[in-house]
């Protein structure tokens, strides 16, 4: 409905960001991206965005949007020139462009000595294994012969790519020795182009996830625990604080991201996802940004991710990650087959005013996440099981329509 | 992960919105349509500003920033060309071009009838005490016979201006007969441009504030009743709810704010500023727009007033104006002597991790609003003098620096 072809770009040196404050350059035009420039607009602290084109999520919206491939040194330098301080909604930009940019005086927030934590699941696994931090069991496996030594008879097995993929996955349930036959069987695999890790498959109680913060004066906070439902690889769900959590595995969690943030040299957020298991917990994968399992915070805590994350970065003392609702549900939107997502509102706004929705101007495909909401709790309601069944109604309602529940 | 590294879809014109979401059009580049801005992202609705340079407020940080004025009625046709609705951040709008705007089928929120009273204060006093609301008493006044006529020895008196004003001002307190004859004999009342009200000055206990939102479908929604300190003309502080108001009287109050925006056609905000008497409330003034006296719902109710407005003008289901904590103080950040307000947010964020800054990005000019910080209470904590302290403290330290506290 609106066509502004005829509108003058704004200029681009004049209108990021007032006099005296620092410019933060996010690299990534995601919806991550997107979130936090409603968070930087709120600090006053300007704020720009590398993005691939000027519809991706955050370029719709952000004044201070560049247009450049991240793949791209000379881009990335371009965007830097620009910034006080570098940070990234995804964690693909290269390693050695990473390296060059610090390279040239930047302040790559986190650092490329943290992100190949990010980069690299097998340094990933044996640093954490070399903290102590208990993770599936692992090895590195190039051959069937290898794989089937891991399994032991014992199936499925997880392999992983160690950095990347292919075929837009790099994560593979392997039921028997012929699916792990054929993930190996790719040519990217035996070109060597991909490595691969096996992984004991872990038959958890449930996810739990906990996000920390991390600033270079070495200041550190951490979000209360939260319980996370995965579909199809897919974050459906979150649920803070994580409900019947025994207050003392609680601890725990929260003081392992705290370590790890710290032992890794993490600035900005950390995200650990960890499996509840009968043993205890282990750790499942490790994110250097904001995470999907944090979005409940621009409600549900007093400091949302995205400001932590944007003062973490600016070295200013951290908010408060105290929770501001009893408990907090979130439920992502994910397309569906009708594209008309705006038709929707009407009903899950009448349905239920306390929602709150959050959309992110993608296209809808079926399956991909265009948005989520948040429900929380106050006094009277604090029953978690009450409070997702609201954030799914509503998540359901933008999929589908009102007749298509799921 | 996030999408971010998905292939980018193809490019469009338009960078405004995504398809088939409707363009909010905001005329006015101030702090209001910046907060909006905010909202409208987290909405996915489509959002533009119509500002007067890029380094308004504002525009600094939409992307959907046009440059136009307000006072022309060419701006403001090619303007809504590209919107949905229009709507304001200020009230200044010639008339006779927002009723041109709907002659050509504009759909203006609040549209031209209602807005006529904020811009006439004869005429919304006339109303008001139609509707049988109490307000001050008042009279139009030409000549200084008129004003002492209506003093009867009692003084001071206040006068306003029933439409714009001069020399920046709009309301005059006399002291005496000879104040009142300074404001008379200014060249602008005496050649007829500025008409003037007489008005009773009203020895309040306090000043309260009522936020109403209506939609053009004819619902309803109102926030709890606020207490707000005034200085200088200038809006301080908000405590809401009203510390230790009879329930009855915040309920009259609330009715009194649905039913003006009711009987005026108001779609969008209204915000009604009352003053409290021992004999009861009296209507102080109208505005139809989001207002300073509801910044505190951005942390401290389910809906912000930003989310609210939008919803209101597009016709969405309102959202709820429920407290999401239960209490919240909001003080305003004027600017000081020092411009260098960033070097500031270390000590305000290390002092009080949970206070919200939140900062408009103007250039700092001595008792300029130039931010605001919001302190919401919880379960522990809920004396609203102790949370107004700490609001103070915070907005006093970005404005002076530590060694300047006020």
């Amino acid at each position: 409905m609106t066509d502004s072809a005829d509108a003058p770009p704004p200029p681009r040196s004049a209108n990021v960001a007032p006099p005296s404050v620092p410019v933060v350059g996010m690299v990534g035009g995601g919806q991550l991206a997107r979130m936090t420039s409603q968070a930087a607009i709120g600090l006053g602290v300007g704020f720009r965005v590398l993005a691939g084109s000027a519809a991706e999520s955050a370029a719709q919206v952000s004044a201070g949007t560049w247009l450049g491939d991240y793949r791209s040194l000379a881009d990335l330098r371009d965007f830097a020139a620009g910034c006080d301080v570098l940070t990234f909604d995804h964690e693909h930009v290269p390693g050695p462009h990473l390296a060059a940019l610090e390279q040239d005086s930047v302040q790559v927030r986190p650092g490329a000595a943290a992100l190949r934590f990010t980069q690299d699941k097998l340094e990933m696994r044996e640093r954490l294994t070399g903290l102590g931090a208990a993770c599936p069991r692992f090895a590195p496996v190039r051959a069937i012969a290898e794989v089937e030594e891991f399994a032991a008879g014992s199936w499925p097995v997880v392999l992983k790519a160690v950095s990347g993929g292919y075929d837009g996955k790099g994560v593979w349930v392997c039921d028997s020795a012929a699916d792990a036959a054929d993930v190996l069987a790719h040519g990217a695999v035996l070109a060597g182009e991909v490595g691969l890790i096996a992984e004991e498959y872990v038959a958890f109680d449930r996810e739990l996830a906990v996000l920390a913060a991390r600033s270079p004066h070495r200041q550190g906070a951490v979000y209360p625990v939260m319980q996370t439902v995965q579909r199809d690889g897919i974050c459906r769900e979150v649920i803070a604080p994580a409900p019947g959590l025994a207050p003392g595995r609680a601890a725990q969690a929260q003081e392992l991201a705290l370590r790890i943030a710290a032992e890794l040299g993490v600035t900005g957020l950390l995200a650990v996802e960890m499996f509840e298991t009968p043993a205890g917990l282990l750790v499942n994968e490790l994110a250097m940004r904001l995470h999907n399992c944090g979005h409940w915070t621009i409600e549900g805590a007093r400091t949302s991710q995205f400001e932590q994350h944007l003062r973490a970065v600016l070295d200013l003392p951290l908010g408060s990650p105290a929770l501001a609702a009893p408990v907090a549900v979130m439920a992502n939107v994910l397309g569906g087959d009708d594209e008309d997502v705006y038709d929707r509102y009407i009903h899950v706004m009448a349905a239920d005013p306390a929602v709150k929705v959050h959309m992110y101007g993608k296209p809808v495909r079926p399956g991909r996440k265009i948005g989520h909401v948040t429900v929380t709790g106050d006094a009277n309601h604090r029953d978690p099981a009450e409070l997702a069944d609201r954030a799914r109604r509503a998540a359901s309602y933008l999929r589908w329509g009102k007749e298509h529940g799921e």
